[in-house]
């Protein structure tokens, strides 16, 4: 609710109205489609008849059109761009980029050619250099197959085993040197190569996860694990995340905007690389429930200080044979899963009167670009971005951007006997359909076209806090409901706007997102249960219309009513599952 | 050439002839399509016109197309199954199959009604029961995003996790007790809680890097690491890997068929089990190179007295709130990729007489019917399996399955805060046009179809081996060379056929797959190149003939004979990528 202070037409709506409109009920609220049968779906030893497979598709295909017609829970747009027209006749190959995106290899039916294109678009749109191996600081990274999951754990992997003294690429590779051998422990510094892990609160669980398969550690696990020696700067028992802003009135963070609270990573930071670790902090740039935007370079310009004081910004490794590298001892990672993919065209609109877009916050810097000053140390500060293709661009699948720069490159382990090849992604396979969907998005979207879909999605996420904020007025003056019975919050530049969960027909109805959380942390009567919707480029007022028409509904709030048309919770031998937890979706990774 | 041996049919080959039919060569030897040219595909801000976006696509499609037709390297079938007609219509939404399979998700527009379908196929195809939440001897999995290298590391995460103590879904859960807890260590055994991982010395080069990245440590690795009281006792130097099986004449095991030495990992597995470490085993099932099927039955059967004689085929692992809970102290993990896809219809066809199939060797069981018995334990023993699909069911793009049992599941590492949901996939999104892939596929091809594939696949392979020694005989009487100057090999079941590497030109057309080895390890002298090709259902004699025509150019085998229409080593701005390595391909994972 914090972010409409200030914006007087809305303070002003005092309007009030009796009767509502429910506008294209016909359109919008047609009897659904049955949710497809599990039995329809069977695979047995004979599979399925020509015509059963077909009339399973059919169910398949009609209740997919539906439910993405009344999709807006979720930060993926559902305008697919045509690619079924332009780009099926490419199901026929196996696609496979196989390895390095900028090394030949033997598979010949993949697409390397347009994923370079790609990734060389993205390392200017973020301020770097396109990929150019003999130049350390050119920018390298890979189309993603998972998503920005993936992206996160390759950052996390990368970001490890550089902090941990691993060799890199650029490093000279000296006979007999084992490409993952330890550097020499630093007699001095139990910790050198300990690295620690600082991210928000409001972080997507997905990134938790990441953390745990690469065995890592964040800072509150480790100072739990060692809490004779360390002890929370901030006070307190040890949180596992970097508490986010507190909420307006010193309320608590639940309340704040999602932003990482800079001055408590600080403190914490400080700590730690006080303590002798390298220090990995990952950023939420387009948080995956609230949309915040960490303010990166801010972040940074904080930090640097912090490094230079402990003699992070640049310290040697020492190997076994005696050979020295000089490397930083730390890494900045941004999850801009989201916001990557849209706050360049945002800054251009606000940059460019044409567009007549005024922000409603200033628009953080977040990428390569990034420079921080402390003393007479000037250091590049952004080591790895991470970007889903199918939120603000637009996927039939999850796919995403992985981007390093040359220089933090890590040697791939590889058995010597096998000759000069470089395994440098994560997985062997890798899709090589998603890369002609990305090109073809950017193919088809100028930068100008780009700006207009932004700015869409800002008038619409402004549209849809306007209406829900009329909704409440009718809520509080049909209903008797106090002020602030909805619950309506937006964070800065956010393209998501937050509400009080509707009941879980309507919910299962729009596919929409919701969360349970405690708004004072530690006390259950303070439970809430939030929805958001996310105002993608997809979105139109027409829908944004027949959403709120639904929200007038007496039971509209009733926790008690439950979804009609459950999607199947059995297997297809007819088995009922028990007890299937109810899914609290808190967005995407 | 080993496996030519005993082979009547083949040894009795004598014939020689003087002129070379090229079949079919104004087909399969038109003039290529040019390779696409970066610069078409550059992305700037303005976007790419209609006409020249079309235009990049049209030239991407015909090179992909030529490319296509040729491919034999890898084992990946190139029939698509008209999932162009069929599928492209799901192009059109976001298909994204978040969180678990079996729960009901906030995201509607999922296609996990059919995920299900194909993970409950499989699991009885694999003699496992079909998933049912209650039922813990039940099979769980998903569908990958990656592929098989993605399946790997979830088993090995999964690996980590439950035999270092962490909890499972099916233990009790506590109130108060964190689901990441460390279990209380062992007082009378410090390598508790520390598993160590056996693959053998054919395994793909991404499960090593799978290794690396969950921070496991192989037995050599550990025994490097602790080389004051690790000793190896198959005597020397710790080796990374597991030996292959010696090739005959006790030649080393390059000579050999790819399966693990039994007999050497029971001797190792049993050493370090007597330090009191977990065993992590996986084995391949249809390796990258020679498509080796370990002896997985035959391994556990092995294995059991080992792991009973160091009580580590159950213990009691007890946490911090006092309370404990049983599980084995070992993970047996078959990476399936290619043969847990085909070997069952392989069997199908041994066993039933109206196929006419012969195998050339016993075909070994490997999935979860496995039962071993030491005195009077009796034991399941695979605790997990990965196989891709875009291999043998082919796929426009990487895919697969991954599959444990509910005993084995991990509690996946989550926020106390939100409720009741079970993240127990790698990624937070999954992708959903995968699923309908696979689904469309195995409606097409019930069993008997699936069998013709197999045996399709085998007749090819024979026809390719037999051909290959025609050839030899030619090169001999021809051009003077020596007797194994093809260096012509197969393993046991084998649908793929090694032979020396042939110039650089014909290994780019027909997308080779190739590897370089020290025949003799140690010795720079015996270095060879090999070749292989994969006879995937797709495969057919005209093409095989036409790829064994081009084996008769005079400089078929000379390593000087660059590739003519290399793929583009430039990025898009013209810069020319220096150094760029040979990329030695050894398959797919």
């Amino acid at each position: 609710m914090t972010q409409l202070e200030g914006r007087e037409e809305l303070q002003a709506l005092e309007m009030f109205w009796e009767e509502v409109s429910i506008p294209m009920q016909d359109v919008w609220n047609p009897i659904p489609p049955a949710a497809p049968d599990p039995k329809q779906f069977a695979l047995g030893e004979r599979g399925l008849s020509p015509a059963a497979r077909v009339n399973a598709l059919n169910t398949l295909a009609a209740y997919l059109d539906h439910k993405r017609d009344h999709m807006l829970g979720y930060q993926v747009t559902e305008d697919m761009n045509g690619y079924q027209e332009d780009l099926s006749r490419f199901l026929k190959h196996h696609l496979n980029n196989l390895g390095d995106p900028f090394q030949v290899g033997g598979y010949k039916v993949n697409t390397k050619v347009v994923e370079q294109a790609v990734l060389n678009y993205f390392a200017k749109l973020w301020h770097g250099e396109p990929y150019n191996q003999t130049n350390k600081e050119s920018c390298w990274g890979y189309v993603l197959s998972m998503g920005s999951t993936e992206g996160n754990m390759y950052a996390l992997w990368n970001a490890r085993d550089y902090l941990a003294g691993r060799l890199l690429i650029i490093d000279e590779e000296t006979s007999g040197t084992h490409t993952y051998d330890q550097p020499v422990p630093d007699p001095h510094n139990p910790n050198a190569y300990k690295p620690v892990v600082f991210y928000s609160e409001d972080t997507h669980y997905s990134f938790a996860k990441a953390v745990r398969v690469l065995d890592l550690r964040t800072f509150g696990e480790y100072g739990r694990e060692h809490e004779r020696e360390y002890k929370n700067p901030l006070g307190g028992s040890w949180p596992d995340e970097v508490p986010s802003e507190p909420g307006p009135d010193n309320k608590p963070s639940t309340y704040g905007s999602g932003r990482i609270d800079i001055g408590k990573l600080k403190v914490l930071v400080d700590y730690f690389a006080g303590k002798g670790h390298p220090i990995i902090v990952s950023l939420n740039f387009g948080s995956t429930f609230k949309g915040a935007l960490d303010d990166v370079q801010k972040v940074c310009d904080t930090l640097l200080p912090v490094f230079v004081k402990h003699k992070l910004h640049e310290r040697e490794v020492t190997y076994t044979n005696g050979k020295k590298h000089k490397r930083r001892g730390f890494w900045i990672h941004v999850d801009g899963a989201l916001g990557a993919g849209y706050i360049p065209f945002l800054r251009m609109a606000a940059d460019e009167d044409k567009y007549e877009f005024k922000p409603d916050s200033e628009i953080p810097k977040f990428d390569f670009g990034i420079k921080s000053k402390s003393g007479n140390i000037t250091k590049d500060m952004v080591s790895s971005i991470a970007l889903s293709g199918h939120k603000w661009m637009g996927a039939p699948f999850p796919t995403g951007v992985f981007m390093t720069k040359v220089k933090y490159q890590m040697q791939p382990p590889d058995k010597p006997e096998y000759i000069g090849s470089l395994d440098t992604t994560f997985a062997g396979s890798r899709n090589g359909f998603s890369p002609i969907v990305l090109w073809d998005h950017l193919a088809k979207h100028p930068h100008d076209r780009q700006v207009s879909l932004i700015t869409h999605s800002h008038r619409m996420a402004a549209y849809l806090e306007q209406q829900l904020t009329r909704l409440e007025e009718y809520w509080i003056k049909k209903h008797n409901k106090e002020k602030g019975f909805l619950q309506v919050a937006r964070s800065p530049l956010a393209i998501t706007v937050r509400f009080r969960k509707p009941n879980a027909r309507i919910v299962a109805k729009w596919s929409l997102s919701t969360v349970t959380m405690l708004m004072t942390p530690g006390n259950p009567e303070t439970r809430a249960e939030i929805a958001h919707v996310f105002l993608m480029s997809s979105a139109t007022q027409d829908k944004i219309d027949a959403f709120i028409a639904d929200l007038h509904a007496p039971d509209a709030f009733n926790p008690n009513v439950k979804e009609p048309f459950a999607a199947p919770t059995q297997t297809f031998d007819g088995i009922t599952l028990e007890a299937v937890n109810p899914f609290g979706d808190r967005g995407f990774a």
